[in-house]
């Protein structure tokens, strides 16, 4: 499989270093990954009899960018040339550039380019499917490609996969998510006593949140992933546009001490109901006993399903080795798919 | 698919009455399920053209035994007689019959001797695979037939096909689970102030309890869930014999409500360590904000992912509907790996 990896950021580069890593095990399944070409935003690297893992970090770490690799790099390149100049022959892209809301560029150019160029896309990046993913998904059925996102959502915890493997047949009703640690991180804090300023702050300090909190305190994250789980999930043809989105920076220490003191929590929870095909993101104060009630930077997303009842999966969120191992199992999942096409 | 049903209490009727109500859906997947003989403990109703589910809810609730099913039923017949003696041809055998710790019967010999006839078997008798799992599986392979008991831990709630279809690959260090209704319902009680007998005595008026209520309280429904779970989802070959099992009937509403004041809470914990290969039950006291501090009679089950972390998946235990909801997933699954043998 021979694979290219855009984007070598966190999630990039814990993906390069799992492939690096579980080969043996990868192989052992009938896997046998071979990086080809792997691209930043300021260069490329590619090289038909595969790229070194070692020789990749290297010249990340003392150079800045993968453009920098030996006899194989080129800086100034765009990813894009990869697909559109056809500079190299791959089966899959794997596309994990950094999310963005306002036009999911780079990343929707990467992802149509590919599957209109015959590749499998594998992806953990939330803008091109959160403002074009029913599109995108009609694309990759038009072109006979597989286009798979388990990443997106709950990073290594697999709510996605849960959906599909163990509530086939069901019948969902609506589901309810807290799904961005950084907000549930700082709403936990502030039932510590913090202002929001303050667990903000402590937030940023630990690593949890970007210099520019807004996709996170916002609601923009979660957003997102409601966007993609309405859409796969639910049928529900929605797109970032239909969400209505609050975030937290208005909920105040009062209001979370208040709620605290009714056996209550605030949570910021992502929701949709499938009957009035609704889907919004809103804090909302929810019993201190639910199981949507998680504490620290945790995820929990619960299914409403008729005759079950509600049905809840909590774990880490998004971090770059959880979604990197994501990653690594949509492609076993695509290498058994195309097993059983008989490709 | 021809289908014989053995055992005809609350689940038994329940997969009875969702093989009818969904028969439209089950036949547009390819599934054409026919129930062509029924047992109870006190008679058998046999008829390859297939029995209707109206009669045998009649007689059942007129004349207590499917044995009397106008002209195909028989009084004093045995299960076993069916498959022995060849009665009829079927496909699979639906065991569900009370679960029985002490010897696993009738139940053990009914899958047994269903196996070795060639047919498929899908059950949520806990007994006979507390006590005889790996040789059951063994027979199973050995038989080319399936074995089959999602419904067997925690009812309609996906923990067995979470662990199979979501964690695979995945290496899982332990699990930590609620895996008893009436016990956690025990044990919230008395967080309200009810002693150990009051809040038994609430849970026997809910019906959520047997008359007899030692698998419960005593923590042997618990314990036959964790062989069940490390048998199959972590490959240690236990029987119940193998596990430390210790129940809430010494749990003191001191105990607990001294657990409420340190901001825990005790819940009766079955749990396997993969490294050690112990597998144990007891009461425990976590934290509050715990996944596992679950309230009334959910269920939860954590599992200790290498990579993931913890990972917990919570809903309602059994049930009537929801423990015949899953034999009916397993069923369609069975059906999906005959078709995918070319079968």
């Amino acid at each position: 499989m021979r694979i290219a990896l855009f984007g070598y950021g966190n999630v990039g580069r814990a993906v390069a270093r799992l492939l690096e890593s579980r080969r043996m095990h990868l192989e052992r399944i009938g896997l046998y990954p071979k990086l080809v070409a792997v691209a930043d935003s300021r260069g490329v690297a590619v090289n038909p009899r595969g790229l070194d893992y070692w020789k990749l970090e290297e010249v990340k770490l003392s150079k800045g960018s993968v453009g920098f690799y030996p006899d194989y790099g080129r800086i100034g390149v765009e990813a894009i040339e990869i697909i559109s100049d056809r500079l190299i022959d791959s089966d899959v892209l794997i596309e994990v550039t950094p999310t963005n809301i306002v036009d999911g560029e780079p990343g929707l150019t990467h992802i149509r380019e590919a599957l209109k160029s015959g590749l499998h896309v594998v992806t953990a990046n939330k803008g091109p499917l959160a403002l074009a993913m029913p599109s995108l998904l009609e694309l990759a059925r038009h072109s006979g490609r597989e286009l798979m996102f388990s990443g997106t959502v709950g990073g290594g915890t697999p709510f996605i996969r849960f959906a599909e493997k163990c509530l086939a047949g069901d019948r969902i009703l609506g589901l309810e998510g807290v799904l961005n640690g950084t907000c549930n991180y700082i709403l936990s804090a502030m039932e510590g006593g913090l202002s929001f300023k303050q667990a903000l702050e402590e937030a940023q300090r630990l690593g949890y949140t970007e210099a520019d909190p807004s996709m996170d305190v916002d609601g923009w994250d979660t957003a997102c992933k409601i966007v993609i789980l309405a859409v796969h999930i639910l049928g529900i043809r929605v797109t970032l546009r239909d969400v209505a989105v609050k975030g937290i920076r208005e909920v105040t220490e009062e209001c979370v001490l208040e709620a605290c003191r009714r056996g209550a929590t605030i949570k910021l929870l992502g929701s949709i109901d499938s009957e009035k095909r609704i889907a919004s993101v809103s804090p909302v104060e929810i019993p201190r006993n639910s199981p949507l009630a998680v504490p620290g930077n945790l995820n929990a997303l619960m299914f409403h399903v008729e005759d079950l009842g509600d049905v809840t999966v909590i774990g880490r969120g998004a971090g770059g080795v959880e979604t990197a191992n994501a990653i690594l199992k949509d492609l076993v999942e695509l290498k058994q798919r195309l097993q059983s096409k008989g490709i």
